[in-house]
């Protein structure tokens, strides 16, 4: 039998899907790297009917390049060497949830929304909010993070245990529900990050924190870059605990204030969201407030309402919408640089003198606490030589991180749009450390090839 | 040229150490397994020495066992094959700081006391305290913790990046300062943790803390077990950012009260200590009380006056010596388990059950917050069936913390102590998963073996 006949036998007929719509969809992301459709989409419903397919794609030497909600940006899900796209869209259960442990446990295919919706009546939330409706599986496969890992962490700090399915078919569970452990090598975070490469998430344990009693929200405008970093360093050495500390460049104020109708100072401006009790809260804006006007911040507003903020972050939130509506048609290309915070302001500003010599429009927006800031460069998908302008301005823009002890990626990860930048970022040997992994795990090379520091097999 | 001649060459002959005495004393940690002396000693400053060291083993086939302040307790630094101790006690020098990044990076055998020192007078700590001066260098390699993790985190979530030598001698970086990064493996994860088996850790780079302002300390005694651990579970719902949060069992109190003449109630207490603003720690201080009240407490006392706090903590800080006390001349053979929170009173009674029957006496503290907690079984180190009944019992209670989702080490680390548990802990494809790394970073066996899922080659 061949692959196709194997895997419908080990499935039912209508989850193995091979329509080239289908096909093309799960081969496409929402960057701009070129897509590559798998041959064949598979939808298993748990660890073991994953388990089957690993092993007959195995057998057939087929590669793997697991799927969740397709909303990565470096190419992720591209099947550059064809094979099986394993969806993960109907491994969709919630496990279990521990309030006492504040911890859940999901099939990779739980999705962001869909654990939101079923944490929020027990009390408790869970904290990492990339952008997009993502899928548990995908953000613990990329390490993503947000806007509130200044506070709560990333995917790395948050996953407590994966189950996976290795090279051999076997399912592995990476680490007990302890909240710490010592026993061994840290296979959990080995696994966070690994974007699919070294076998096949299918299970997630995450921490859950409690749903703060109040929030408070400010947005402060500053006269400079300088003045609004230099005020985000000082609510850290405050030790300040900001659930959310953002900012948005002047370009990007200006794109919500036309889109939006406001009245926006156009400036660079700060976010901030408070966590604790109502008391708690106050003071911690108070606080942030003093910070900010010995940095002779223009404005500063903050509200407890919840209505009110709401309000005051709609600049935030609806950044990426505006920012497109500044040049209609337009594609978004995202960037991802992220550098110590003290080099933050320095890297923005050479990176804005070099986008207005490249003749592109970028808004900026950044979670600043942790020294990551996108750019979403406006191109015209239909023409090359400005989609390579913006190829070239990024390239710049990750040698500088680099060379200011930063990295190439803070949260979208490698995919195989960034592969070219980890020798310069972390040098020959640890990039070979790598592929030893690699190698290690995955020695037919079936998981995902062509992505982070593997290479295409010959 | 023999090894040693070679690595006179390559050193001083001074830092080439081959004295007994100098050779056993690397060879045993503080634990009660048994100790076996490296062949040779040396002393590199900097990674390059150890990188020239590294090769020389290679090429002599010697084993390399790191030695940091031989604070360890599962037989990290024993030499089980002969070989070099690679001790890094003269590579002690903090190499940069930055208070606006938070981090600092220092060579691996700076210690926990000389980097307070040295953060001190800026304003920042460094948070993670085993109970041991240990080197920092160490502490990255068993993956250390101590009271602080349940609000600052391990040695994993407060190790930024690290430098190791490789098997080959290569220096490799694990990664850049950014606070972030989803660019590639974490192999600085991989190795925090990984007990010199890997490599060699030659420089840390730490996350550090601003400094609270202010500090309030309580105490709280309960009737039962079960009242202590809600009211830590309750206070961990709350959301009340406890810098410690310590659990010390009847036994212990009873110690304490003998040895420092006390007269402290004989019961479940807990040790809170708060960090914050004056206001903060006082609210926070006040709604944890109200918390134990609701759970029956018997007496909650908390200050914010330094002495005071000193006082109220001196009870846990002088727990190891007031245990070893309730018997002169014994020493403390201490356990390590670490269950999810839910299941932690149920298995400290079920121990404290089995401990009665097996006829020992062991005090109880435990790191709460994570479920971690450490019986101190008072041996007498002359008597063999004495040991294998701690021995016996301990093996019964690492059984009991896997069945419970949990660990057989929360801090300590594995050595050669805990080998024989990993397979229970994590199944046999998770260990050969270990093993597959193990191999493809020091495919010659060169690192530490016979530690963590190592075996000693043939």
């Amino acid at each position: 039998m061949g692959l196709k006949e194997e895997l419908v036998t080990a499935l039912d007929a209508d989850r193995v899907v091979t329509g080239a719509d289908e096909r093309r969809r799960h081969g496409t992301d929402e960057g701009w790297h070129s897509a590559a459709a798998p041959d064949i989409v598979v939808l298993p419903r748990d660890s073991e009917e994953a388990a089957a397919i690993v092993k007959l794609c195995a057998k057939h030497g087929a590669p793997i390049v697991p799927f969740g909600a397709g909303t990565s940006l470096e190419g992720h899900v591209a099947a550059l060497d064809g094979g099986v796209s394993i969806d993960t869209a109907q491994m969709n259960r919630i496990l279990r949830l521990s309030v006492e442990d504040m911890d859940v446990t999901v099939q990779a295919g739980v999705t962001r929304r869909q654990l939101d919706e079923r944490l929020r009546p027990e009390g408790v939330f869970f904290s990492v909010d990339p952008g997009a409706d993502a899928t548990i599986g995908g953000m613990a496969a990329t390490g993503a993070s947000g806007t509130t890992s200044v506070r709560y962490g990333t995917m790395r700090e948050n996953v407590i245990s994966l189950t996976v399915v290795t090279a051999d078919g076997e399912i592995v569970r990476t680490r007990s529900r302890a909240r710490k452990s010592s026993a061994g090598y840290d296979l959990t975070r080995l696994f966070v990050g690994s974007e699919g490469t070294l076998g096949l998430i299918t299970e997630v344990t995450l921490r859950v924190q409690p749903t703060p009693e109040a929030m408070t929200a400010a947005t402060a405008a500053f006269p400079t870059l300088d003045a609004a970093v230099d005020t985000a360093i000082e609510v850290l050495a405050h030790a300040i605990p900001v659930a959310r500390m953002e900012l948005a460049d002047e370009v990007q104020i200006d794109a919500v204030n036309q889109h939006f109708e406001l009245d926006l100072d156009v400036a660079p401006t700060l976010f901030f969201e408070f966590h604790g009790n109502a008391a708690e809260t106050e003071a911690q804006a108070a606080e942030t407030q003093g910070i900010a006007e010995a940095h002779g911040v223009l404005g500063f507003k903050w509200t407890a309402d919840e209505a009110e903020r709401r309000a005051l972050w709609h600049a935030r939130h609806g950044a990426y919408e505006a920012g497109r509506a500044l040049r209609p048609g337009s594609q978004g290309f995202t960037t991802d640089a992220c550098v110590p915070i003290s080099a933050l302001a320095e890297t923005i500003k050479q990176t804005k003198e070099d986008l207005d010599a490249s003749g592109l429009i970028a808004p900026i927006v950044g979670h600043v606490g942790d020294g990551n800031f996108h750019l979403a460069i406006l191109v015209d998908p239909d023409d090359p030589e400005e989609l390579q302008r913006a190829v070239d301005l990024n390239d710049r823009l990750v040698r500088r991180a680099i060379a200011a002890d930063g990295t190439c990626t803070g949260e979208h990860g490698v995919g195989y749009g960034k592969s070219a930048f980890l020798e310069l970022e972390h040098g020959a040997a640890a990039v070979e450390m790598m592929r030893a992994i690699k190698t290690a795990l995955d020695p037919s090379g079936l998981f995902n090839p062509g992505k982070v520091a593997s290479r295409i097999q010959e």
